[in-house]
């Protein structure tokens, strides 16, 4: 289990902003950035730069005035918040008898949760969406706290107008006061659909994050034993780890034992938001056959998982009986275990998708605990020549109708994606998307461009993940490694990690959001100007990038050396570069004209550095 | 040292296609694959698959009839069709006086290659370049390597229409004829400058490859020592490593000790073009003051090199004087070393660039050896913030200048291209450098997407390689994660090989590449098949495919099993997806209607792989 990290990220603070609106206090890290040492013909010079604010996922983790308490679980910040609204009743007992019959089994008691608390509920008639309050015109502390979080302190660091140029450029700041998250622009659009916020009123421990394509782009990383490995522990540090690292939100796909244990102490312990795969625990409580499914038994997962607080359901509800005969032809056929499950019941019974028929009915307990949807591509392809085809396509279409459908009853709703697609039909998904789904936000598996590197799809999936992002993907789903060869040990999730907050970041630069950038221009200016620490630190992965750089120069002298293995000193493009700029730099050497001073350059530039 | 490497890629042989033009056989590599183990309603079946043959760079090494001496070098594949053109004389000395004093200077008798051949260098007036033969209307052996080798058997698959149907779907073949790589293609394209071949007649133990946006895209690894680290036969073992994973050419940077020494290593035990940045050791000749560089000691290294048999050189002729200015406001000014040394000698001297004012005289020796120009992008962009600016399209149109130049003397031109440029603006790299240069081949350098992830660069930078490659990029040079940290060890030299191969191929994929195609659908046809060792043998990197997959199921059995780790024995949507297709492929079942059959396929469906 983890402990304190709060050593984590080197030279840096976790902060805490206040609202403006609320009571609230908004985590986020900043990372301290040594001074430049500026020369201007040997007089020596020290210029301050910007701290960088970083949006930070760990939550109290890498707060050290947290005692962290896996048996506890994470403090409840949400829940003043919920209360407060005034439209929840506290429970007495689980509305699902699975969860009694549970909590009830002495069996159990080695493997259970310590402190487990009865479920809140919205009052009857009471709507507890955000979408519902945003819709009513209401700004919440969750909608406050996510305008202060993507902010990233951009504004505060505007104010020095000067230091902010040196580091973004004079023309940048012109079109930055647009670019503003306001409160009110956080509820316009959840109100308008094209954003959500997972909230589950049972999940009080997370801390708010949206997921929409006017905001950072997101990243979800997937955990969860399955029959072959994994244990409850596990499971619980790898959800930790892959907070620390970065993920966003957070998907259990338990499909071993004890699946109802391990995600209550998941739950308890993630600052995320968690999403589920409720078919999977369907499945598993009629062994696995999947014609022995049946509504009721579907209907009282979702219960129970929402009153444990899972966050969002991914609901292969456009799975339609008469798309079905469209996979036979298929390289791959349907590789979403949701979309075959459900497709193997159709058949089974020849009846339409039961998610599909009982859609209405599904809202009516999603809007009870605001979990939202996560409408599931289970017809999205399983290998490149899949892509794009009819099957895919048609279940868009109905997935679609479906949000509209959610929409009426104010849940909130987002729509996976692919998958496997190569790069020149990669946005051909983005465009449809918007067009059949009314802009909700999309949330795609990758998507891998080649199907050629089992072993390395993080990086064939980090391609596809980068330019759909940059399309308008919202939220991306990582991929690790071990992709369609086992189940991801610890180093597997940071590798997933990493490589998609590579590409939801390259994203967010290709859609111009200023935090992104001048993260990029920080660390660029500590590389330019030798400042090794500075860019360990404000790098992703700070210990692999020192460590990397210690394999060949290791002594502590040559991290504020003016050269790098690569070149040696004697031999550095970027000192000779700053000697030009040194030059070039100094107007009057231009003003007097370049000649005259070449002998000047000739005689000092050779001292600079010695 | 590396030895036979005939098993390297598990379930393959290596073969050797014969020309029809010219007494060759080309080198490749076919896999097996297993065939499909097809049920019917509880009838099992064995049909067949097609073999896929794969692009193979790595040379005699994985030969198993080539007994390999790295002490005596490759054979001499190229060299009788050199002297079958009967345009090339065999000197007595080397012209490069350089040359001549290292070979006479006793104390690096043991750091020398022992079986040192005096050079080829064309007869007076010849011109030997592969342009030049192009334009006359010949089709050289090297020409016809390519066309066979660019192919990979496609045509020949296709002859089996029922099982290319298969793997390739109905609608594929249509359009396939129209892109057959004929030899005459390779010519007109090389004859047009849209392609290159890089082919020193003093590198005979190449095996011929081309450069071109209408070819399978390439990727180039750089290796070399610094003053810092690196031995010669570590340098050595790396190219040969690189090569292996699929490097298709290879640049020597040395900028340490012994540079003449080791490329003479390299060379001779290289099987791929070899390209370097000259000035990089005229610089060492004059004790790395970029000031003291002269003319003559750049041409005397130029013609040093050209006879040890050096494919293409790096040169930075379009650093013009008037340009560097433009870089002082930079984030970070000039990072390529070639780029600012040329800087920093035409601010010292207040002169234009000598590798400009000299180019004709360039022309003159790269003819004489076939050494193909690749026109260095001295000004790129080293961060984001530097992207595409205005010293970046400066130098990019001198660079066209010079192309034209260069074809003047029907002398191979390819452009190297950035660097560091967001998603979002790399389109507009490879749109103005088709324009500015005449669709002379285009050679990037990734780019990194992003700055912020030092480690990872091999990532951030694959995803850019791979839209500007499918964009029209010809040639990607590839990042290893010590990028910006270190000098790369074998492990960075794979891991960026791998990196740029995913890239390379999914742009290749993107770019519609039939050879490409057919191995991702072999592969996920194998996947679907639950054929794991197919789906290894069939990956970049089978070892590890492998190893990954028996982290969790180490037993043999569990690689013909019909799951998977992720999901266990009772719960994988692909046995329920095949399930479904042997429902739906009944086209019998169908015609009766779906309800009658739901009963049969509860029947059966239920006992099939029991």
């Amino acid at each position: 289990m983890q402990g304190d990290q709060s050593g984590f990220y080197p030279n840096s603070k976790k902060i805490f902003v206040p609202g403006k609106l609320h009571n609230i206090k908004v985590a986020m890290r900043e990372i301290f950035v040594n001074p430049t040492l500026a020369r201007s013909f040997g007089v020596e010079e020290l210029k301050p730069n910007l701290p960088v604010t970083v949006y930070d996922t760990s939550g109290p983790y890498t707060d050290p005035d947290v005692k962290i308490d896996i048996a506890k679980g994470l403090p409840r910040l949400r829940e003043p918040w919920i209360l407060e609204r005034n439209d929840v009743d506290q429970l007495d007992a689980f509305t699902s008898g699975y969860s009694n019959e549970r909590l009830a089994d002495k069996k159990l008691d080695e493997l259970r949760f310590e402190h487990i608390r009865m479920p809140l509920r919205a009052r009857k008639d009471a709507n507890v969406t955000q979408l519902h309050y945003a819709r009513k015109g209401i700004i919440t502390p969750e909608m406050e706290y996510i305008a202060i979080r993507e902010n990233q302190r951009i504004d505060e660091l505007m104010n020095d107008t000067e230091l902010w140029k040196q580091h973004m450029g004079d023309s940048f700041g012109a079109n930055i006061q647009s670019k503003k998250i306001t409160p009110e622009f956080v509820r316009d659009e959840i109100a308008r659909g094209r954003a959500i916020i997972p909230s589950n009123i049972n999940h009080p421990e997370a801390e708010p994050m949206i997921i929409g394509r006017n905001f950072l782009v997101k990243i979800n990383t997937n955990i969860g034993n399955s029959a072959v490995t994994s244990s409850i522990s596990e499971e619980v540090d790898k959800a930790v780890w892959s907070c620390r690292w970065g993920g966003d939100t957070l998907m259990d796909l338990s499909t071993g034992k004890n699946i109802h244990e391990t995600r209550e102490w998941i739950i308890r312990n993630c600052p995320v938001p968690v999403g589920t795969v409720p078919i999977y625990q369907a499945l598993e409580k009629v062994n696995g056959k999947a014609e022995d499914l049946t509504w009721e038994i579907f209907r009282d997962t979702l219960i129970e998982q929402a009153e444990q607080g899972v966050d969002y359901f991914t609901i292969h509800a456009g799975v339609l009986l008469r798309y079905i005969p469209l996979t036979a032809k298929r390289m791959t056929g349907i590789v979403s275990r949701g979309g075959s499950i459900m497709a193997k019941w159709c058949l089974a019974h020849h009846k339409e998708n039961f998610l599909y028929t009982h859609f209405e009915d599904i809202c009516a307990i999603m809007k009870a605990y605001d979990v939202a949807f996560s409408l599931g591509d289970g017809l999205r392809p399983g290998s490149i020549y899949d892509a794009n085809d009819a099957a895919q396509f048609a279940e868009l279409e109905t997935l679609g109708e479906l949000t509209k459908i959610a929409w009426k009853h104010d849940i909130q709703v987002m729509i996976e994606g692919p998958g496997h697609v190569p790069m020149h039909m990669i946005k051909e998904n983005m465009d449809k998307q918007l067009a059949c789904c009314d802009e909700a936000p999309f949330y795609t598996l990758g998507p891998l461009t080649t199907d050629i590197a089992p072993g390395y799809d993080h990086i064939t999936s980090a391609i596809g993940a980068a330019m759909i992002g940059w399309y308008g993907t919202a939220m991306l789903c990582y991929v690790t490694p071990k992709e369609h060869l086992g189940l991801p040990d610890k180093k597997d999730v940071k590798d997933g990690v990493i490589a998609y907050k590579i590409a939801a970041h390259a994203a967010d630069l290709a859609k111009g959001h200023p935090g992104a950038q001048f993260r990029d221009n920080s660390l660029s200016k500590a590389r330019f100007e030798f400042r090794w620490e500075d860019q360990f630190n404000l790098s992703l992965d700070p210990d692999t990038a020192r460590s990397f750089h210690d394999e060949t120069l290791p002594a502590e002298g040559a991290k504020i050396a003016h050269f790098c293995s690569m070149c040696g000193p004697h031999f550095c493009s970027m000192k000779i570069s700053q000697d030009i700029r040194e030059y070039a730099d100094n107007e009057e050497a231009l003003a007097k004209g370049m000649q005259e001073k070449s002998a000047e350059f000739l005689e000092t530039g050779g001292q600079i550095y010695k």
